[in-house]
């Protein structure tokens, strides 16, 4: 079901692609999930709690899914809702939902679930420190 | 969980691409959802099911989901096993393994659904005649 | 070469996506494209200068070139500069660059030439009034 | 120009996807690109001149282009033939012909242009022995 904005802690603005849009004329479904994949780690990035390039864990995508209530299509902005709904000792379920600018109610929503390993062994390891302090701040207040 | 071979119906081939892998070396999770699509959408045009320029009515996707249990890489050939799950009146989920070429399991597996709606006024239709015929076939026996 | 911004006649941001990203941690060559259509389509819509649903001309694209200087990377913002360099009785030759957000100097430069066909015959057509007003405003002055 | 099959060595089949059509319905411009990294490079590696994991020299592309004189569409399978125009120390220009499955002329040509660098530190190397040797067979007789 869609969801208010309240639903959501931190909100990202996402401008869409010329490309996005299909032979239908609408964002295609497989987009969206780049734009997951974008917000969470656009986030992450800039709180000092993701290294891409030297980290020595990674999180690896085990689960992804999206449904969509209403269509977006270039050349609007997005804007996505971002929080955590589970927060494990090496894995973390992400939910976003997507917003049509200024839109009160999300046009799709979904989570993805990463796990964390060594980036050489691909062995689950725990969340690192600074990365768990910036999920606790995305979960929903009880 | 991964599927064996038989858990589907009819496979397809897919190539991968350079820009299929991410950062960390493997096929983002993104991608896999357009080889969904690449693999039905394929297949329903070769049986005469969908025409994409000219139907009266048009599929969209409402629902996408995707497990990952192992990596997949470019230059690797993918093959995508189809099955048909349930097949309503507007509506059909579509179920889909990925496998590494040869590979006995699925290294990924899928689902989504389409509602058929009419291209203009994007309210539910039947599906077409044609259309559920070839679904049928893509059911597994009971 | 690489050119300052007062080349171009106007500058739209666009947000990069985890996925633009390859293997090699900067932003695939080919990305850039995306980025090219996604800035002047965007503008030109916004102008009123293109009806991508409904309009009775398109623009198909007959040539693309893109020259690349210094990398870029997922989570920067790029600046892409636009400024139409030929413009013919029924195509246009755009002409763009795209800069770090702040940079002086653009990272790459392109260019992509649009001939102008009916939607349905695919003959040239000439340039509709109102974009070709629009894209006069993109000239640089001589 | 288009140019026919025997302006090209070596040929490899590429499959297209759903979201390579754009909304007028045919493949967008920007994924010929991908096309073109996607069939050298896969060539390459096969060929064992291209070690995308643990090389320690990487091609980066400063030079890409495409004329493109008819239109290519999903479910389309594009064949793309390659060869090498210009060999220098550490440089390569590659020149990629699409066409559509058993065509006899080219529907879009491009090419682009690798400089080799080390992985780390980015500058310019000499060709690895393995890979000039493959490149060498790529070249036209004169």
């Amino acid at each position: 079901m869609a969801q208010p904005r309240d639903a959501y802690r931190v909100f990202r603005a996402i401008g869409t692609r010329w490309m996005d849009n299909d032979v239908y004329g609408h964002v295609n479904n497989v987009v969206y999930y780049s734009w997951f994949d974008t917000a969470v780690n656009a986030y992450l990035i800039e709180q000092g709690a993701l290294d891409i390039h030297q980290g020595e864990t990674i999180g690896l995508v085990i689960e992804t899914q999206c449904n969509y209530f209403a269509p977006l299509a270039f050349p609007q902005t997005i804007e996505a809702g971002l929080r955590v709904a589970r927060l494990g000792e090496s894995s973390v379920r992400y939910e976003v939902g997507l917003f049509a600018q200024g839109a009160p109610m999300s046009a799709a929503c979904g989570h993805f679930i990463h796990v964390y390993v060594g980036r050489d062994d691909r062995r689950p390891r725990p969340l690192p420190p600074r990365l768990r302090e910036v999920l606790e701040g995305l979960r929903m207040p009880a």
